[in-house]
């Protein structure tokens, strides 16, 4: 075997395993910090195009009618003026419009560590973990169906992660767990192992009050203190076209109230769910999206909300989902150009269709990631592990993304942009004159050790260092470095009491059989 | 062995090579167009910004100065009023500014193929193949040495790819084939085999006019007409810091004079070759730019010029330099607000640090690509091939970067953007109603051959089509298109009098010793 060879397992472990293992740490991150965006965002529609995509969107809320199948959630907009026919709701643009107006531009999410609270919204981007697929794979064990101890791997990770800044949706499905109790389990371990902003599934009302009761329990608060401000949040997607479910509007009524953000991301797959044409899929998922946000304002003034955008295109050849194509990235920033015309944090995603964790995978994520940076995107879904558009999630592809996340974060730090007398460097230039070499020189002494993005996944050897090293593909590395993290992992302080009621809640809540499972 | 391998040599023939043999090419790819970017550009500079770098190029040009080891030159610029010390040339500022002003901000480039005129400059952006690796690898045969076989395979897939629109320097270096007349042999198969614009190396007189000759005649041109316009380019390399040396200024005066482009790219290494801070490397970058480009608009006013780009950062633990990284793509940007507001068109890169085609080759490839289209570069040089910081070419990595640079032209396609009442597809909507589906209604139906890009590389299939069609990780895939393009690879149509002439020609200056090896 040659170093033309795809890496094998057996060539894997060795000298840079050990190296990891004798260092202090598995890797080498940077600081926890929220990234800000200070680009000015891509904007592919002009200003006419933005407003034939809010009229396109007002008129489908006025004449076509969205179908809310939640009679609750019906009678509030009728309450509210709504015309309705059964559980079709018509919208006046001019009430969707002023309760737009009620949300929040930007507001804060305050998990049990007061360290990692998040703000939404303005030029904030924030990072999480790959949410809800019912599969694992990794180099190791292949594809299989989500179980807890995968479930568990993931959440270490994310947990790990300082560029991940929240703890999305379950990043595996762990279907060894019955379905009735599975939300106890799920969230006393991300409860436990993380102490980052939390998601609740909008999948039926006691599993949706289970999880507001233990974020309660795990930052230590009283009912009025978890009502006061953000604490966790949801996100419901629409039944596209045109339709939200019952499970997803009665979540997101219960975290309105309670004054916890509620997410809202249409799935707007243009030529299958969705019109053929980019700014029809745009226009029906902004309608989708703006009706619920208009129902949730009108119950609970002012609750924070975000629109979010899963806009892609199948192949129209098999039907297949697409994603990271150019065609996803324009609907990201034209998305990103009608938030900002409601004045609304978005929410956008890291996504891929490719099946493992190679270089198709990398360019889908990469042009999902950018298309996010250049839409001004908020809060980005699924950044980390990812894969077979969202039916697997693999522990190579998160440290992978984690290197991309942690680039994009040096990419916005502006430090880098200085022009000042020092910046500039001309005495420097000076100095070292023609043929020299910078090494040396006090000003790159004084700055090296910050002056530049360290990597922890890539590997800027040459190739015969590398190769001597054993020939790894980036895939290996980053399974070597996902073992050396679960090596090394300790979870996040938490008070003894505070687990034990936690304990106890979950303990209570299985005996009583947990959630029903037959909504 | 189970999926959770990465792909073996012998599971990649089988049924998907079969499939491609059997079709009649071995990819559906886009057609030749000249892509135009019309995104506002990433502006990371304030104005005040942008001023500080013009004003710090001009202290080094006027205060500090620059070496030119060609006497030809100096004495040019003694003439032109510059102030001299031996072979360094003291710039005025505003002699600078003077010279620019006489470079056209567009030029046009028109090879042997009338039909693959390029444009460089404005809102244009055209790619070329990896140039100059001393090795070449891929994963049949490993690294080695470039030679002829492979430099010819290179030259094949730079002309089958319409999405690589000029044939730059030699993709790898065909070290079997003697330095004296080694640009005789590989100008003879780049302009039989391709009918794109090609690059003359300026590595002395001797190889420059036989390059300029050679595109002459296989264009059926006379003196006069391959001097009244570009033909051919040349891209000329400071030796940074503050050097330029006399071969490349020897090849750039010559093309100049006959209006053949010169373009101009500094390599400057924060860190190494250049300040540690990217504000210093980039005004570093820029004096040495602009000192080469006076002279050109010197001796030959108004002669096409563009200024390049290849600021990156090295390692500071280990010396390395580093590509595609954050520091990367800002110090692109930062050089495109330069060469706007110098009004010159703009030459950026696609690079990585990477060994092989993996995960890491195509975050750090995708980063350099997404930088130059966000900066507005309207030349990205090494877009297609490139590994190991440019030591290394790479077939697979090249089939690879061909699919990404497909996409950055489908994602230019204003077509995208339309918010036409057809667009906005109120009908459509209204038609499949909620819970429909869009797949059989007629405003699909008309649009879905064209709707969405098609990819030749990507898979979509879900796992378990791929895992029964052998699991083939993409530069698996990338190999056997690769293979199958070589098969079917036919030279673009020659006069057979131009070849019989230009063959003539090579055995004519091969007898007479083709050109110094001692320069």
């Amino acid at each position: 075997m040659t170093d033309a060879s795809p890496p094998r397992r057996r060539r894997a472990g060795g000298r840079a395993a050990n190296t990891a293992r004798a260092s202090a740490h598995a890797i080498d991150q940077q600081p926890w910090r929220l990234p800000r965006n200070n680009d000015r965002p891509t904007e592919p529609l002009p200003p006419e195009g933005v407003e034939a995509i809010h009229r396109g969107a007002m008129r489908i809320l006025s004449e076509i009618g969205i179908e809310f199948l939640n009679n609750e959630a019906v009678s509030h907009l009728r309450e509210a003026g709504c015309k309705t026919e059964g559980q079709t709701v018509f919208f006046d643009p001019e009430f969707v419009e002023e309760m737009i107006a009620r949300a929040p531009e930007t507001f804060t999410v305050t998990p049990r560590n007061l360290d990692r609270k998040l703000v939404m919204g303005g030029d904030y981007m924030v990072f999480g973990n790959v949410s809800s697929p019912p599969n694992a794979w990794d180099l190791e064990r292949g594809k299989r169906p989500g179980d807890m101890e995968s479930y568990v791997e993931f959440i270490k990770l994310t947990q790990y992660f300082n560029c991940i800044h929240f703890a999305g949706g379950y990043p595996v499905e762990p279907i060894d767990v019955h379905a009735s109790v599975r939300h106890l389990d799920c969230l006393f371990e991300k409860l436990t192992l993380t102490d980052k902003v939390a998601h609740a599934y909008s999948l039926g009302a006691e599993r949706v009050d289970d999880v507001m009761e233990m974020v309660r329990i795990a930052g230590g608060l009283t009912d009025a203190e978890f009502e006061a401000t953000p604490r966790m949040y949801t996100n419901i997607n629409s039944v596209s076209p045109l339709k939200h479910d019952f499970p997803m509007l009665d979540g997101a009524m219960r975290l309105a109230r309670r004054g916890q953000p509620v997410v809202v991301t249409p799935f707007t797959l243009a030529g299958a769910m969705a019109p053929v044409t980019l700014s029809g899929a745009v226009s029906l998922s902004i309608a989708e999206g703006l009706a619920a946000i208009a129902l949730l304002q009108w119950i609970a003034p002012g609750c924070p909300v975000a629109i979010g955008t899963f806009t892609s295109n199948v192949d129209m050849k098999s039907g297949a989902p697409a994603f990271g194509t150019p065609e996803y990235m324009r609907a990201t920033q034209m998305t990103g150009q009608m938030a900002r015309y409601y004045k609304l944090p978005m929410r956008a995603s890291g996504v891929c269709a490719a099946n493992v964790p190679d270089g198709q995978a990398m360019w889908e994520t990469s042009n999902s990631l950018w298309a996010g940076v250049q839409a001004g995107a908020n809060m980005i879904y699924h950044a980390a592990g990812w894969l077979e558009g969202g039916l697997i999630a693999s522990p190579e592809k998160f440290v992978m993304d984690c290197e991309v996340l942690q680039q994009i974060q040096r990419y916005f730090e502006p430090e880098m942009l200085g022009t000042s007398e020092d910046d500039l460097a001309f005495d420097a230039i000076r100095e070292v004159g023609p043929g020299g070499h910078y090494f040396g020189c006090q000003h790159t002494q004084d700055r090296y050790q910050d002056a530049f993005y360290g990597p922890f996944m890539s590997d800027w050897r040459n190739f015969e260092a590398w190769r001597l090293d054993g020939a790894v593909w980036t895939a290996e590395r980053a399974h070597k470095t996902y073992k050396a993290i679960l090596d090394e992992f300790e979870p996040p302080p938490m008070d003894i009491a505070i687990r034990d009621e936690l304990a106890d809640f979950v303990a209570r809540r299985k005996s009583e059989g947990g959630a029903p499972t037959d909504f």
